[in-house]
C-alpha cells in the first residue's frame, strides 16, 4: 500500500469498526503509573484489555491474546523478565507485538532493558524522539525523564535505520507523528498540546497500535491508523476540556464514539 | 429475611447511610490496574479504604479493618501469599470477607490461586458469569481475559452450587446481577453498559460488598444493597455522561450522592 | 523571611510561574494506589514527573532529578530497599527530598520504614496529624489507615519538635495546614472538604511540595508555597464538581490554569 493510501478516512474508519466487532484481546504488559489509562483506552475503543505481568501466567495470557504490547516504564528485575518470556511466545505463536521504550535513554538499566526486548523481535517500536535516538545510539544518550527533549529530524533517520535494520516499523510521536518501514514514511499533524500534559498518553497510544494491529494485517497500517485514531480523538476531546483533568476524560469518550466522518473532517497529513 | 425484603429501598437506603455514619476501614486486597478507582469508590460512598499488599504489616492491618476484600486481578506469588496470609487473618478474627477471582479461568495460575483462597472461607464470592463457572468447574474452562462471555443460566445453577458446598453468598454480575446464598437467589436488572467499558468497575463492587459487610450484619442483605447501590449509581451516572470517560467521574459523583428517594425510583427487581 | 511574607501572592505566583518556566524533573517514588494522580498533579502544575522505584536505576534517576518525593503507602521490603538507595543519593547531592510518611502509625513495618527514612534527612516531612504525631512518638500509636482522626493541637507541637530535632521544614495537613521550620510557624486554611474524598490527595500534595522545592530555595517558603496553591486549586475546583469523581478532573484542571489572581483573591491565612 503506497503511502498516501495509508492516511485514508474511509480505511481508518473501517480499522476502528473492526476493534468494535471483534473486541480483540489486547494483553498489556506496562508500567505501575498508567494501567488504568491503557485498560480504558482500550475498552473505549471496543478492544478488551489483559494486564498480567506476572511470569508464571504470561505466555498462556499471550497464547490466547490477539496482540501484545510492552512497556518499560517502572521496570524492575521480575517484570522485565515476564516481558522477554512475553516477547518470546509472541514470536513462537506469530502473534504481533509492539515495544514501547520508555524513558530508554534515561539510565544503563532502561537502555539495557529496551535494547534486549528489542532483539525479541516487535512488529513496530513507537516512543518519542530521545527515545528513538537513544535505541538507535546505543550508546550512552540521556534522556530526560519520559519527556521528548530532542527534535523529529535526526529521529526520522533514526527510525529509518532502526526500521531497515530489525525489519519493523517504528513510530516516533510527538507535535508531529511519523511512522517508517525503512521504505515509506508517513506524518501526520493530528493531535493536542493537552495530550502532553496528561500522564501515559504515550502508553495509551501503544495499547492502541497494539489493538489496530490486532485487526489490520499490515503493520504500517496499523500503526498509522492508530496514530489517526489516537491524534483525532485528542483534538475532539481538547475542544471540551477545560485543561488536562477534564481533557482526560473528554479523550475516552471522544475515542468511544469517534466515527469516520469525525476522521475525514479532522486528518492532517504533514 | 425473605427474597422480597432483601430489595427494599428502606433497607438500602439505611446501609447507605451508615456507611457514611460509620466509614468502615475496608482492607482492599487488588490488582495493580484499577487501585485508585476501588478506593475512590470506597472514599465516595463514606469508607475508609486501605490497600496495602504487603505481607510484612497485612495481619495487622485486617487486625484494624472492619472487612476485607481480596481480588487476584494481576497476580503473583508474592501478592497471593499475602492474600493468604490475610484471609487466614480475617477468618480468624471472624472479619467478613470477599473474594473476587478475576479472570479465574483464563490461566491454570490464577484457577490455582483462586481454588486456595475459595478454601479459606471467604463470606461472599463475587464474580462474572464465566469466573464463576470456571471455579464451579475447578477443571480446564478458559475464560477470555477479565471479560463475560457466558451466559447467566448455568452461572445460576453453578453459583448456587458453590454456595451450597462452601457455605457462602455468591453474587454472579452482568447485564443481570443475582446472588444467591444457596436458599434464596434475588436478581436485580440495574446498571447501565457503559460499566462494562470502564476498567475496575468489578473490582470496585468487590469493594463495596466489603464495605457493606462491614456495616450490615446478614451476607446476603449486604450483598445485594452494594448490587443496588452500584447499579442504581451506573443508572444515574450513564444519564449525566457522553462516555466511558466522563462516565467514570460522574459514577463516582453518583455513588457520593446517592439517597433513597433515588434508590426507591430506580430498583428494578429481575 | 517572616511568616508573613510567606502567604504572598506575589511570591507564591512567581513559584508557580517558575514550574511552568522550568519544568523541573521531579522523582516521585509513590505508593501503588495513587502514582497517576500524583504524576498527572505534575503535569498539570508543569513538572515533569518520573515514578521509578528500581533499585537498578533510581541512583541514576536521583541524578537527573531537581527534587525527590519518597511515599511510604503500600511499603514492602523492595520498595523500601530502593527509598533508602533514593534518599541517601538525594543526601549526597545536595538534591532536596520530602518524606510522606503513610499511615506510619498504622503498623510496626511501617513505623520502622518511616523512621529509617526520616534518618536520611529529608528537607521537608508531609503528613496528616496522626501521621506526624505517629512519627514524633515513636511508640505504638495506631493509626487508622490513611485516616487522620488526631486534632491538630497537639499535632503542631509534635510538628514543631520534630522540626527542631531533625532539622527540616514539617507540614501538618488538615482542614488547616500549617507548616513550621521549628522557629516559625505559617497556617493556611484554604481547601474543601471533597479532598478528603478523593484517594492520593495528599500523596499529589506531596509531590507538588517537592516540585516547588525544585524552584524555590527555602524549604518552608516552598512548603507554604505548595500549601497554597493546592488548597485554592481545591476551592476552585469544588466550585466546579458535583462530587468526589468530577472534583478530580477540576482540581487538575485549577492546578494548570491557576494565576496569582485568585491566589491573592483566595488566600485565608489562619
Amino acid at each position: 500500500m503506497p503511502e498516501d493510501r495509508l492516511i485514508d478516512p474511509g480505511g481508518i474508519g473501517a480499522t476502528r469498526q473492526r476493534l468494535r466487532d471483534r473486541a480483540p484481546l489486547v494483553h498489556c504488559m506496562t508500567n505501575a503509573v498508567t494501567m488504568e489509562l491503557v485498560a480504558d483506552t482500550l475498552n473505549a475503543i471496543g478492544a478488551a484489555p489483559v494486564m498480567t505481568l506476572a511470569e508464571d501466567e504470561v505466555v498462556e495470557i499471550v497464547g490466547a491474546a490477539d496482540a501484545l504490547t510492552i512497556n518499560i516504564g517502572t521496570p524492575d528485575a521480575a517484570r522485565l523478565s515476564a516481558m522477554r518470556a512475553a516477547a518470546k511466545a509472541a514470536r513462537a505463536l506469530g502473534t504481533p507485538w509492539v515495544l514501547d521504550p520508555v524513558a530508554a535513554g534515561a539510565t544503563a538499566f532502561r537502555r539495557a532493558a529496551a535494547g534486549r526486548l528489542l532483539a525479541l523481535g516487535p512488529a513496530i517500536l513507537r516512543g518519542n524522539a530521545s527515545e528513538i535516538l537513544a535505541l538507535a545510539d546505543g550508546a550512552g544518550r540521556h534522556g530526560r525523564g519520559v519527556d521528548a527533549a530532542d527534535t523529529p529530524a535526526p529521529a526520522t533517520d533514526a527510525a529509518r535505520a532502526l526500521a531497515r535494520d530489525h525489519g519493523l516499523v517504528v513510530a516516533v510521536t510527538g507535535a508531529v507523528d511519523m511512522a517508517t518501514d525503512g521504505e515509506r514514511t508517513v506524518r501526520l499533524a493530528n493531535g493536542h498540546p493537552l495530550m502532553a500534559r496528561v500522564s501515559g498518553m504515550g502508553c495509551a497510544l501503544t495499547a492502541l497500535v497494539g489493538a489496530c494491529c490486532a485487526v489490520t494485517e499490515e503493520p504500517l497500517a496499523a500503526t498509522v491508523h492508530a496514530l489517526a485514531i489516537f491524534g483525532v480523538a485528542g483534538e475532539v476531546a481538547a475542544e471540551r476540556s477545560a485543561g488536562p483533568g477534564t481533557f482526560r476524560a473528554a479523550f475516552l469518550d471522544a475515542l468511544y464514539g469517534l466515527d469516520t466522518q469525525t476522521l475525514a473532517a479532522r486528518l492532517r497529513p504533514a
